[in-house]
């Protein structure tokens, strides 16, 4: 094993010139994977496109080509020839670096070589299908419609979880949840989540009961899109957000796509919310931030992708939650929503943040406090655990989510599925095992949070004064420029000091809202 | 050879019933030719948003993406498998459509198995880094910097004509020109050129000092960009543009990309100029009516494609010319740019009219009024052909230029290269052998609105009413319908009962103008 080479020496340049010596094997498959990058260049934006700005009659044309594409990339990365190389690469010389980047190309061709090529084909149909269906059957609350595509996303992604799990020896969810998360199971998830349902149904009731004491005066609308549009763009200046390499739009389901020379974010807006879509946007660019930042000399290679989904959401929650919410972030933005909207009674210094931390359990996933947040995670993780593993079927959807609405969060979805099961799009392209991201996420982002202001004294002031670039370029150095040259374990171990926890999540509830 | 099948008879349906029986050859190609479509469909996308959507930091990485895509489907359609296809096919049982698809198959192949895969991922190289750094080299009438790109996409294009000339016997010019209008060679062209030459130069002369009789008042702005694209956006419905299947955007250069079922028609706007911007979306509306009309049950395949550029091109100004700047079009018109930016003395009916109608030579092809149209193009006709030749060098464009523009239109563009041979962006991926289709496009929207006016005795009075239906049906079942069934020599003789004739053009302009 070669020395550790820092980042910056592990240039493209570097990878070439060796290229014609020991590590043949090894250089060809980094010409592979740069062509699978440039083909998922392509996918990115058109499948950006097809959320953000293509008309209806597309649907089908784009479904194919976007289908197409994907065979052709299931092809090249489960050919022979990459798992001879992969195998014989594994005798080369090669830098630490370099074996990382083997060892995120060996776990891709794995994944992806375990599934034949039609169901690779039909899942991407069928979720395609399924997605743009949605987007009328949800205002229609047309749960017997969508209950149809579902059921056939639901049926591929049980053969390939099946598929999965046996290459793998594990249970068919937890086969699925592998691909966010490497090497998270649900057995570790269980432990986690019951960690947190120990204590979170508790605090929950004691934040909504010290709220209530607190009468709060709510801003008065409306709020036009164009201005929340503005508001939006100058907060990703102020998060840092580099409008050189991306773009601000809108979507049914806000995201974070395109590539990280050009990370396409998205939000929606609602003219009476004043700062909905807003926090939307927040939390989006701290995805796009991850993801411009990324190790640019290794761009097109598997170690310069983001570590995981978990790590890509624990940076979202921290621009969203960790900073956006806080109190000192609210004071910087609360001039601003003044100078947007002008004066109103509700923009008194206090309501303002009060009103942005209120704790208040709703329908809607995307829009929850982070204290409920946790709640809509288990219930969806719970359900999908089951309908993936094949203890329930899609009819039971409906009954199950209300049930633990109620139980949760005393909410009732009966009869109200576009709020309740079809409220966004995760499940239409069978992206399931990707929930329990988000919570880990926010139990990621509090213990980032809190090492980085162990590292930083001055952070506290600093951000009363409106600057994050100390906080920022500590996530640039101890997350973004790391891509996946490490495991999450160790990604997270060098830069806090220690393995994942639910403490710092709950320290961070108990001291913003009780 | 079997009876000529109506194109609805066609469907993919039908393909592959006969699939398993005699024609095993030609259903191998379709399935290849589908693929391919496919994958266009991603590169149509991806270029319609590197123009319209992307931010500049996304350049680089968007080039090598579409490059990568551009040799994979160079590698397919020149692969032995589709040649000894397309040589078994010709020998199987096929009905006219079918015919008509091999045949442009055959075409693609042959043009394409011309070419190295190394040339093609260079020229699509050179081509994008030149048109991006033309969008901020033009506004810096940077010509020295700007030449420094040229001169590789003009060396790269050299190459690609040398090869095809080869391959064809025919000067490097007339092989370019093959790939736009196939079967037109430079020595049709110059008969038609020499024809127009012989009397334009006198019209010109004549409308601008008959207009100089005739004082308008110019409409005083400014016209806000927001309200001229609702405009737009109305012209758009009123001249069938289905929305449904396609978008309006703003890019540095107007133009028509997409795919037939998502068509993305762009322009731009000048708050000072009323109807530049919307006589740009009247264009791109012929092109798109083009695309969003082709055979629906072919698209995928060859035969589905529209005819040539030329013919694109006479749709485009068919809406623009023929429709757009006649006096019933502008009856239509004048209400709704009044509902829209209000009334003023420029609204006069007559002044109105007049002022949509006025000829006046200027720098700018794509602003130019349709006298002074043929000018721009047969000057870069003769550049670009001598360039392609080898008789001229780059360095010698902008004199070239200059003296040609001094001569036709009397305007000098020294020092001036942004609004000469840099004002738009034909040259920069290596377009050599497009301009032509302009002005042929102009004769044959001419005769086709003849042929058509004579089939439709009531036109005029449609027209004056607004109803544009039976026009455009008219043209949806002349050109739209048969995509690339027949060659454009037999899609213009049945359309409009004889050859290509520039005597149509002239009819049109002296009766307009005179």
């Amino acid at each position: 094993m070669k020395a550790n080479y820092p980042l910056w020496w592990a240039s493209n340049l570097h990878i070439r010139r060796r290229g014609s010596m020991a590590n043949k094997n090894y250089q060809q498959l980094t010409r592979t994977f740069l062509r699978l990058s440039r083909f998922s260049h392509l996918s990115a934006i058109a499948s950006w496109d097809m959320f953000a700005m293509m008309p209806p009659g597309g649907s089908t044309a784009r479904g194919d080509a976007l289908a197409e594409l994907s065979v052709l990339e299931h092809q090249i990365l489960t050919s022979p020839d990459v798992s001879r190389w992969i195998a014989e690469a594994a005798q080369e010389d090669l830098n630490d670096v370099e074996q990382a980047n083997l060892r995120e190309m060996t776990r891709l061709h794995t994944q992806a070589a375990i599934l034949p090529a039609s169901l690779v084909e039909d899942k991407s149909l069928a979720g395609s299908r399924c997605e743009h269906a949605w987007r009328s059957q949800r205002p229609a609350n047309d749960w017997q419609g969508f209950s149809v595509n579902l059921k056939e996303v639901v049926k591929l992604s049980r053969e390939e979880a099946r598929l999965r799990a046996g290459a793998k020896g594990c249970s068919p969810y937890d086969a699925l949840l592998d691909i966010y998360e490497p090497d998270m199971t649900s057995a570790q998830l269980d432990g986690l989540f019951a960690d947190i349902k120990s204590w979170l149904p508790d605090l929950l009731r004691r934040v909504v009961e010290k709220q209530a004491q607190q009468p709060l005066i709510a801003p008065v609308g409306p709020f036009p899109i164009a201005v929340q549009r503005e508001l939006g763009l100058e907060t990703m200046s102020m998060l840092g957000f580099d409008f050189n390499a991306g773009r601000l739009d809108i979507s049914a389901h806000p995201f974070c796509g395109g590539v990280p020379e050009d990370v396409r974010i998205t939000t929606r807006y609602d003219e009476n919310e004043l700062l909905s879509a807003l926090f939307g946007v927040i939390h989006e660019t701290g995805h796009a931030r991850y993801e411009q930042n990324l190790p640019r000399n290794w761009l097109g290679q598997p170690v310069a992708l983001a570590r995981s989904t978990a790590i890509h959401e624990s940076q979202s929650l921290f621009f969203e939650m960790q900073v956006g919410r806080s109190t000192e972030f609210l004071q910087q933005l609360l001039p601003a929503v003044k100078r947007h909207f002008g004066d109103q009674a509700a923009f008194d210094e206090q309501n303002f943040i009060a009103w942005n931390q209120r704790v208040k359990p709703g329908f809607i996933r995307v829009d929850a406090d982070e204290v409920s947040y946790p709640a809509h995670v288990i219930l969806r993780y719970e359900i999908e655990r089951a309908l993936i593993n094949g203890d329930i079927e899609v009819e039971d959807i409906p009954a199950l989510w209300n049930e633990k609405m109620q139980a949760w969060l005393g909410l009732s979805t009966e009869g109200n599925d576009r709020n309740g099961c079809m409220q966004d799009i995760h499940w239409t392209d069978g992206g399931f095992g990707y929930f329990p991201s988000y919570t880990l996420g926010a139990m990621y982002a509090a213990q980032l949070f809190s090492a980085a202001s162990r590292a930083l004294p001055d952070l506290n002031q600093q951000m009363g004064c409106g600057d994050f670039s100390a906080l920022f370029e500590w996530l640039r150095q101890n997350i973004w420029q790391h891509g996946s040259r490490f495991t999450t374990e160790k990604l997270i171990a060098q830069a806090t000091g220690e393995a994942l926890s639910s403490r710092y999540f709950r320290a961070h509830l108990e001291s913003r809202y009780l």
